[in-house]
């Protein structure tokens, strides 16, 4: 809890107070009460400067983007995020009141929408900026959705369009393996784009309505295809996407087919949500949640192996990681 | 949890399995359950190669601290430990099977002592080795031992030896404020300099037992006199330490007493407990706990600020942080 007070000055008339919190920020320790018939979920995700965003990312993008992803991984279990703690290690240039003031308000623009409280947070100097987020979250006991449940004529799904930070990405970046400079400023990005890879929206809503009627889930960080294989993976299972039927935008519409689907299928860090679902509750889901987000995209099979379909013939693409499997 | 598995591909085979744990690694988060009638307790801390520990710290002593000062953490609040989530950043020269094989195996010597479980992890590469642990434990509800509640009268105690750590870092570094190189390898520091610099032994036992006898507790990570400030400080009390109280060593005792006492008072690093307690219930917890290691150094008093006695005269000395209270 050292040396956190940077940090903590700036955002300690920002955060929520959650009513689980015992004892937040300011001791050795915070403590949580746990609501009854509930277990708790936890996650722990670094981003490192240079590595996870480019330099010239600013300080309360940083700190957004750090919390999203972990409140993205609870939401892929059905968990409602409660609390983060923080592990920031940070350059002398950086340790400044700027910065910490941006870097706080990130913190709390993502905590904010989800009620979820800051309750431990430690700050080291060190030469490169890192940022490790730990996230914890509520579930009601033993109905968690894990990545293992996909069955055979489950119907995928996906909570929104897939391709667009890895196409920002692309746009700022000549050489993806570089020294994790952009070659332009993030700013000049349309927005959408910028939005998709600073800001994306964890499904945490989503999420804990799919308790009941999801199969399987897991959230989209390293690309559609790698994730999905994940699911198929642990279910045992194999899939045909519909290529054209993945929620899509204008700008990734501009492009040849072939780079479309790369950066749909292995362009990763989007935070949607991928998860299957029997048809019939497909359909009740949508009639009793007609506000949320849900796009099926494709069919689970017996056949192991990942299919892409487009125009209804069978389109040969390379998934990033599935030589793993 | 991406991209962990070489890591836990050594880990596998030596971590504990915690009864509370629903789901470990190996999905978006872990699931755990919360034993009824507990409070979940948790804290993060983050180690940087060349400020934490110098650069010539092999990879098992470099996670065994890692978690060590966690569980210290969590034992400081009578908290027992359950599990732990680690956020690692390697540069490429160390991504190799030795370094994490040796790495793995510091994260168990940690944790299997105490019962304690992998459940998160995340590894990314860096320039620069950053590892932060986040632990959790439980407490019995609403009698977690924090830094307030220390009262006029009360005993003032350490669990064991202060100023070792501080010792051995003098004794491999020149220049404090350097690079974060040694300038003598770690090994060749006399075993027991080594054992405190580098393999502190979280006293989670004894913090455990102090439940419902320590009015406040902390564990000395920044030096006893500015760790026992935050006692002061959250309580609204003075103290008087009686300087030859303090469990000492022999290498300790051969300095002349200035450099002994900046050890003791100002090192850091020790990891063990600093606690407050009535001595009526001083006297009844040795009874019950004679196996128990528990020293008497002081008392707190009503005047605020820290007085330090030697041969029962007050003596000078400046207490690193205290200026900030």
């Amino acid at each position: 809890m050292s040396e956190f007070s940077l940090i903590y000055t700036h955002f300690k008339h920002a955060t929520t107070r959650h009513p689980s919190t015992v004892l937040g920020i300011g001791d050795d320790c915070a403590i949580s009460h746990i609501p009854p018939n509930s277990q708790l979920v936890s996650c722990v995700d670094t981003l490192v400067a240079g590595r996870h965003f480019v330099h010239e990312t600013d300080s309360h993008a940083i700190a957004y983007k750090a919390v999203a992803v972990n409140l993205s991984d609870l939401a892929s279990m059905g968990a409602t995020p409660y609390a983060i703690l923080v592990g920031l290690s940070l350059p002398k240039a950086m340790a400044n009141d700027g910065f910490c003031k941006a870097f706080a308000h990130g913190l709390a623009d993502a905590c904010t929408p989800f009620g979820v409280e800051l309750i431990g947070g430690d700050t080291t100097g060190s030469p490169v900026l890192t940022i490790s987020v730990t996230a914890l979250g509520f579930v009601p006991s033993n109905q968690a959705i894990t990545r293992q449940g996909a069955c055979v004529g489950d119907v995928v799904c996906v909570s929104g369009t897939v391709g667009l930070a890895s196409l920002a990405l692309h746009g700022i970046l000549d050489d993806l393996n570089g020294d994790g400079h952009a070659n332009r400023p993030p700013d000049s990005l349309p927005h959408d784009l910028r939005q998709a890879m600073q800001y994306p929206a964890p499904q945490v809503a989503l999420g804990g309505r799919l308790i009941g009627f999801a199969s399987s889930m897991i959230d989209i960080s390293d690309g559609l295809g790698q994730d999905l294989g994940h699911i198929l993976r642990a279910s045992g299972v194999g899939v045909v996407i519909d290529l054209d039927a993945i929620p899509s935008h204008a700008l990734l519409d501009a492009l040849p087919h072939a780079q479309k689907w790369q950066h749909q299928i292995n362009g990763g860090d989007d935070y949607q949500l991928c998860f299957t679902m029997p048809s019939a509750k497909l359909d009740l889901f949508k009639i009793q949640n007609p506000d949320m987000p849900i796009y099926p995209i494709g069919q689970i099979v017996a056949d192991k192996g990942l299919v892409f379909l487009h125009n209804k013939k069978e389109v040969d693409l390379l998934v990033k990681g599935w030589e793993h499997f």
